[in-house]
């Protein structure tokens, strides 16, 4: 599945700097279990894609699927090739977005960011559909509630990624070991076979409403490219490897192009010989597990395992989409918000942006894996195309031994992927695809404009000049107060330390508060002046603003500090402060005072 | 309906100090207008939720409705002579809450502030869903929209309140005269017919599912009491007449007395004579009106003034409960956050209180009166009660000239609201009524809350106690800083003004960035000491939490002082800023140190 791991070459710097070297890099098994579930799991909703489409020409055309997937897994293994090549030349990992940037310029790299995101969202919603859908295959009555399987599953992600907590390729390992067995197991045992051991799902009445034509075959070609998203992920997370780091990652590479090429052509096979339709209630993959294993616990056990690896796939948009937005609000190009990290190792702002987008996205489309798919994969394809094409130019620029041979295995690659892409937009345009034609220039124009604004800001803040030195000056603390209390004192005490004159002021509405408030003060005498500021309409935020702003500009610092009363329980924090957080958003917005607060523990 | 203004007493009082006097004040008959269109717009669901009662017993027994409208008038009449003793011994107005503060003690003051609230909510809910029966019956499209159009109409008061449009008596007069005018003339011509000019609205089947017993007349006489809503409105009001004030208010109090009890018995004759009874897409006022005038233009004319007039009926909640919740606020019986007033007089937190609430509530019962009248007039009554009793205690403790007789009228009237109270509870109970009597507790527990914590905080900030004089002490300001630049300059020249010592604080990730920090610093030489934290982590905020919190503790006054960049335009403010608020969010949660933002204003 799309880029999952494009950006987490970030990731394991952190570990090197102390020392704890290769132990935990990843050997080439490993490197299947973290870098591949996302494409491998893509048999779980490609074949699929391709049934739909043919049976709207009736279920004689189903034979179809064979030849397409032929022609999808000589395109796999192009992107293979071509996929080891990249990785030889970029054993810093980067994705599309870092190769783009280095070889490419500025516009495709936007390009490039823009499809990246586009996907990652994608990657999030058709893996938590297709998850759903696998799980009330075998649990019907789930199956009237596939959205809210989604959001819940979406939830839980999202919690999990907020929390941090770092997945390990160990412990990704059996999962995906049990589900390639179980996935080959399903071609196999069906093969083996003379028919399927048992049939599940309501059988569909089929209309046939289109004839086999070239456009039908088109269509259903490029839906079922949805099954090669996820192979460039192994490419993205070079620097994850265990050295000979390069050497590994092809043979990773080389690993999943063999078991996804098998696991397609075998399921097409088994799809053309059984004449596997869409059946109610099932996916086409619970119907090749039931034809494979007969409806025992085998096949609620494969239902299991597909969506725990889809919702794992989902998960790998997680690692990858905050890490991509730091990046590029380390880059000018999205709000520096996005690179922000609180206490734990998490790009919050990007876990939570991701969560939304693919949250409304599911709503949008009802959680349908099969309107999700126009959508997926034309981004996919675009990250295929600026790889190559930076590999290709790659070659040109650098002319090392053989650059002629590899320009041409990448070339071919750029120009089949292209066809192949243009060929998903075109056939897909009206069922969705245009949303993505429409996005990725709105996220392109949002960056340069970000970058703009940036660009502009770093100019007036003088960033990378050496400024004059800071000027001496003197300064007014005033203090904002409404009675005589051991919160006056502990504040004047601030404020004494802080300023070189202090003033406490406060308004007062009704005259006789006032003059009360007058002869307390004179009672204390704290050695501070008091100015009452009049109110005659009762409104406390506008005259202290007026005062301030009085003040200021008279070349002195003026500076106002306002205590701030916190109760130790939170469910208390609403009964106070909020005259003092109203003032201080008011002075922020309308002065250039310094606005201090001042804090003031309770034991409540 | 209820209360209306019991608490706008409050808002005169600014013109007054500007000296502008009476002209501002209200004769007897704007009094009307802006003190009782709540009251008198009752008679578009009292006699409804009567006929809507009675028809479960069959058509015969609508002639009830006339015996019941005679008591729930004899009920009114002396409300009314009540009201004008309120008149006369509270001058200042105040209602209930106000009333049973000063002669009841607290306990019963809160009983009456809670009841006050659960009714000024229902007033909302009740117009609004009537309102919009009203206009549906005139426009029967509507009639399947109900929800919607009461949210809209919410929507619009709510907005126009929070911008605070101060609505004038002489704007209400208009709609009054006419709400008034038209009512007479449904009683006057309906008479004058032999029998009605249209039929509207599609028929019921009419099952009689009960018989006429002692217990479904009760329940008729208390769901028709909802006509009583409103009645001590001008007496909440009494500081808005001009004067002679007092005469003027119980001159008003009559003339409603008057026209309220008209109104209701003359509808209820209609109702009987031409046995008016529940008919589908319509109500019963539009029933009678459709009867005196036909469908043609005064049909239409009516059903548009009646809906004009409880959407009216609605807002005077709008001017009397956020005003209420600030007296709480004021007496630490609310949150003091609804004693906020920004720059606008309006108090912000109240007005979306109450079209929260109210909305809630809509929602719940999907905007159908019949459901809402139940929970209604139960908190009027209360009120009703805790007002006669205030009286009856007046006179007995002052026994001015004719006390003796005027305890014995409010102790009657006391006597009748509450019986009249106890029916509408257990007629009600199960219908809804319960939920006000688990709302009413649930509030009163919430000010006791709201008080003990008040008390408890007051006491720890050592309020209206003479302190000792404040300290002085050395002081300590920490910039934390990323770069050295034109911000840097401008935020360690406040440092400078404020600060004995002033220290630049750097947290850094990397080493070369540090160096590189090192080298631009001295070339710079401020004259500032420049700290550079490490962070093998990548957080920035919680090295700079660790190094405040060694500082503070010292005996000096550590104050941090954040530079904080404000773009002009609003768009960008999420492109900048964020850490700095992120840092001073937790610096203020865990640490002691003073928190300063230091504006930076950016041209963009």
């Amino acid at each position: 599945m799309a880029f999952g791991l494009a950006h987490r070459k970030e990731r394991p710097r952190v570990p090197l700097r102390h020392g704890e070297g290769d132990k935990h890099r990843l050997t080439s098994l490993e490197g299947l279990a973290a870098l591949s579930l996302d494409a491998l799991s893509s048999v779980a909703y490609g074949p699929e894609a391709i049934v739909v489409v043919l049976i709207a020409a009736g279920t004689g055309t189903l034979a179809a699927t064979l030849p397409i997937t032929v022609v999808i897994v000589v395109l796999l293994t192009v992107l293979v090739i071509s996929y080891c090549q990249v990785i030889a030349v970029h054993p810093d990992g980067g994705g599309a977005y870092a190769v783009a940037k280095k070889s490419l310029g500025p516009r495709l790299s936007l390009l490039a960011a823009a499809a990246l995101i586009v996907d990652y969202v994608l990657t999030v919603a058709v893996s938590l559909a297709a998850g759903a859908a696998s799980l009330a295959s075998a649990f019907p009555a789930l199956s009237t509630h596939l959205l809210a399987v989604c959001l819940v599953l979406l939830t839980l992600l999202t919690t999990v990624n907020l929390w941090g907590v770092a997945e390990s390729a160990r412990v990704l390992m059996l999962p995906t070991v049990l589900f390639i067995v179980s996935m080959l197991g399903i071609v196999v045992m069906g093969i083996l076979r003379s028919h399927p051991a048992a049939v599940v799902g309501t059988a569909h009445s089929v209309r046939a409403t289109e004839s086999l034509g070239i456009l039908l075959i088109l269509k259903a070609f490029s839906s079922g490219c949805s099954a090669l998203t996820g192979v460039e992920a192994i490419a993205n997370g070079v620097p994850m490897f265990r050295e000979p780091r390069v050497k590994r990652a092809q043979r990773t590479e080389l690993m999943l192009g063999v078991l996804l090429g098998a696991m397609l052509l075998g399921m097409a096979y088994l799809i053309r010989r059984d004449q596997v339709a869409p059946r109610g209630g099932v996916t086409v993959l619970a119907q090749l597990a039931a034809g494979a294993y007969g409806t025992g616990w085998e096949y609620y056990a494969t239902s299991l395992i597909v969506t725990l690896v889809l919702a794992l796939a989902a998960n790998t948009s997680f690692g990858g989409l905050p890490v991509l937005m730091s990046v590029l609000a380390r880059d000018n190009r999205l709000p520096h918000l996005f690179g922000l990290r609180a206490e734990r190792p998490v790009y919050r702002y990007g876990v939570v942006a991701l969560a939304v987008l693919s949250a409304l996205l599911l709503v949008a489309v009802g959680a349908e894996t099969h309107r999700l798919i126009p959508l997926f994969a034309v981004g996919v394809f675009t990250g295929f195309t600026i790889s190559q094409v930076g590999l290709v130019r790659h070659w040109v620029t650098e002319q090392p031994e053989g650059w002629l041979r590899r320009a041409v295995i990448n070339g071919l690659g750029a120009v089949l992927t292209t066809v192949a892409g243009l060929v998903l937009l075109t056939t897909k345009f009206l069922e969705g695809a245009w949303l993505v034609m429409v996005a990725v220039p709105l996220l392109m124009l949002l960056f340069t404009r970000v970058q703009r604004y940036y660009t502009a800001a770093c100019e007036e803040l003088g960033l990378g000049r050496i400024p004059p030195p800071p000027v001496h000056t003197m300064s007014l603390v005033i203090v904002p107060l409404g009675e005589v209390s051991g919160l006056a004192q502990r504040a004047l005490t601030a404020a004494l330390a802080l300023g070189d004159e202090v003033v406490a002021v406060s308004v007062q509405a009704e005259p006789e508060k006032a003059l009360a408030l007058r002869e307390a003060w004179e009672r204390w005498n704290p050695g501070v002046r008091l100015e009452i500021v009049d109110s005659p309409h009762r409104s406390l935020v506008h005259p202290m603003v007026a005062y301030v702003r009085r003040e200021t500009g008279t070349g002195r610092e003026v500076a106002v500090l306002i205590p701030e009363v916190e109760p130790r329980h939170r469910r208390y924090a609403l009964l106070q402060n909020q005259r003092g957080l109203l003032l201080a958003a008011v002075l922020q917005a309308r002065t250039d005072a310094v606005v201090c607060m001042m804090p003031y523990r309770l034991r409540l």
